[in-house]
């Protein structure tokens, strides 16, 4: 089997969890991670997959197949994605949802040009709970749709609690309040604003010489991130920080709940829920399988920007379409 | 807007689920209903739509988009889907797991030949579930997938109960065993039996003369149906068994338990999950989704058999390409 020739850019935790998640399937390979740090600080855990500075992927196009976008949507997938969709298919997980339609754009006509596939936006959300959302929509067109993510951590609003003088170091978990959850499961559609919906718990380690209760108000009334929420801040030291909170852990529902019948009913719940030990990994390897598809839809001549709505979804599996049929199905 | 002019052949619980349907979805319109009974004895509840003998369909190949294929799989779709494959784009449930493959490849060879799309296999199992098993096998290659049905009632099941010799009419429900379920959920991939997955409920109305214990004793240990399950047999009334058991409710799970990390020492769950007041309305719903799918792939030209594996999800959904992004992504 012509395994796929993988590059990775960007080696933080997504680009990590992209390296472990290529041993799980047999028909790809990770040829090498481009960096911007210097390549010689960079021990991968591959055998002959190599380490470059990310300027020596032009250079490469020969030897990848695909080229999966591990940096950050802020600064990174902006910059990085429209000049390797010149040169590679590419597959990212670009999250900045107002941002998808320029984005798309912007990949679309560059892919379309070097008639390479782009597929934009993957992972869970966006991604899998997008993919649910839009079924279980078209399934049930009366209906309210749910979204509730957590328990995990969201880095925006710890990079938020981070920024508050006399915070050293925090952490912030997001979690769906269960009365919201199970009110939704039972049919009732209930009007939740997003403090019904989330809370927030902040784990914060304090600089030497500042007051809790201070900062504890100062973080609980910050507009945008907490005011709006039901938010609790417990002080902890350093040493527990590091000790309790450094997996990565994350989760979370999409919820349908429509009717059906003459005269509305029947109630109808689907649900989509993960429950993860690592966020990154997980979202790497929804990443893989979009690289598989990438793969495949460009050797069938198709180009430009994809989303994982323009993809059938036989695409994402290593087996073939007989296999699927027989054994899936 | 061009409505899609939809045909239902057969009118028993799919079939009258998939009018009510399609009063949901406003690109859509029933044009005829065909079936083998005596149309006179049939009357619909939408305005405007006939009701014709499943011979007139041949004649109105110039009114109908897309044929719903709403009759049982043992008898009447594998006549029927290729006799309306030769005139029309179609869509059906056919649930018969083990030809499926045998049903495709005849579906596959009549569609292409009169150039129309036929979607088989469609629903919920066949169907979402098939499509949660595949979508989460690619996600997490190393793992276990778990199906569970119910709880609802089963119709192969409940035809088998009143077979038995006494049973005057009955019900079985098939209903998971949380215990089991709770094990999956928490990511211990544990090995179940058929017994340690689901138990079987059946409500029996006794015929007059004849002995209960005897009757149990013959159900509890019928070969392939129930002598492999916990089998319990209630004894009640066709009073309470019309009035208690005449809805249609159902529900299931998929769940997918895999493992990540360089050592696998991360779970990641994926669960999906639906419960259901109305089986065959949802159902039909289903198949509603595909028929604007089939409808808007024979549009671009694409014919031959086609599962939900070889569908972008996309098509399922009223929306465009540009509001799916901007909205659901």
């Amino acid at each position: 089997m012509q395994k796929i020739r993988i590059g990775i850019v960007g080696y933080g935790n997504l680009g990590r969890g992209a390296e472990i998640g290529i041993k799980q399937n047999k028909d790809m390979e990770l040829v090498a991670v481009f960096t911007r740090r210097n390549p010689d600080s960079i021990q991968l855990k591959t055998n002959n997959a190599k380490v470059y500075n990310i300027d020596k992927a032009k250079s490469m196009i020969n030897d990848i197949d695909v080229m999966l976008l591990c940096g950050g949507s802020l600064t990174d997938i902006p910059v990085q994605g429209p000049k390797m969709a010149e040169l590679f298919n590419t597959v990212d997980g670009y999250d900045t949802h107002k941002k998808i339609p320029d984005y798309y754009a912007t990949m679309n006509e560059i892919a379309k040009k070097s008639k390479k596939i782009s597929i934009i936006a993957t992972g869970w959300d966006p991604g899998m709970f997008s993919l649910n959302r839009l079924i279980a929509n078209a399934i049930l067109p009366e209906g309210d749709t749910y979204t509730f993510w957590g328990q995990g951590i969201s880095q925006g609003h710890s990079d938020a609690l981070r920024r508050v003088e006399g915070v050293k170091d925090g952490l912030q978990y997001t979690i769906p309040i269960s009365k919201a959850v199970d009110a939704v499961r039972s049919g009732k559609r209930p009007k939740l604003s997003v403090k019904d919906r989330h809370k927030r718990i902040c784990y914060v380690v304090l600089d030497e010489g500042y007051d809790q209760n201070k900062i504890e108000q100062e973080i609980i009334n910050m507009p945008n991130y907490f005011a709006e929420y039901d938010t609790e801040v417990k002080f902890i030291s350093q040493e527990e920080l590091d000790i309790n909170h450094k997996g990565l852990p994350h989760g979370g529902y999409v919820i349908r709940s429509g009717v059906t019948g003459e005269n509305n009913e029947h109630n109808q719940i689907i649900e989509y829920k993960i429950k993860l030990d690592s966020n990154p990994e997980f979202t790497a390897n929804i990443l893989l399988a979009y690289v598989r598809a990438a793969y495949r839809l460009n050797k069938e001549g198709q180009t430009g920007a994809k989303t994982l709505f323009d993809i059938a979804p036989g695409y994402l599996s290593i087996l073939s379409a007989e296999e699927l049929r027989k054994d899936l199905l």
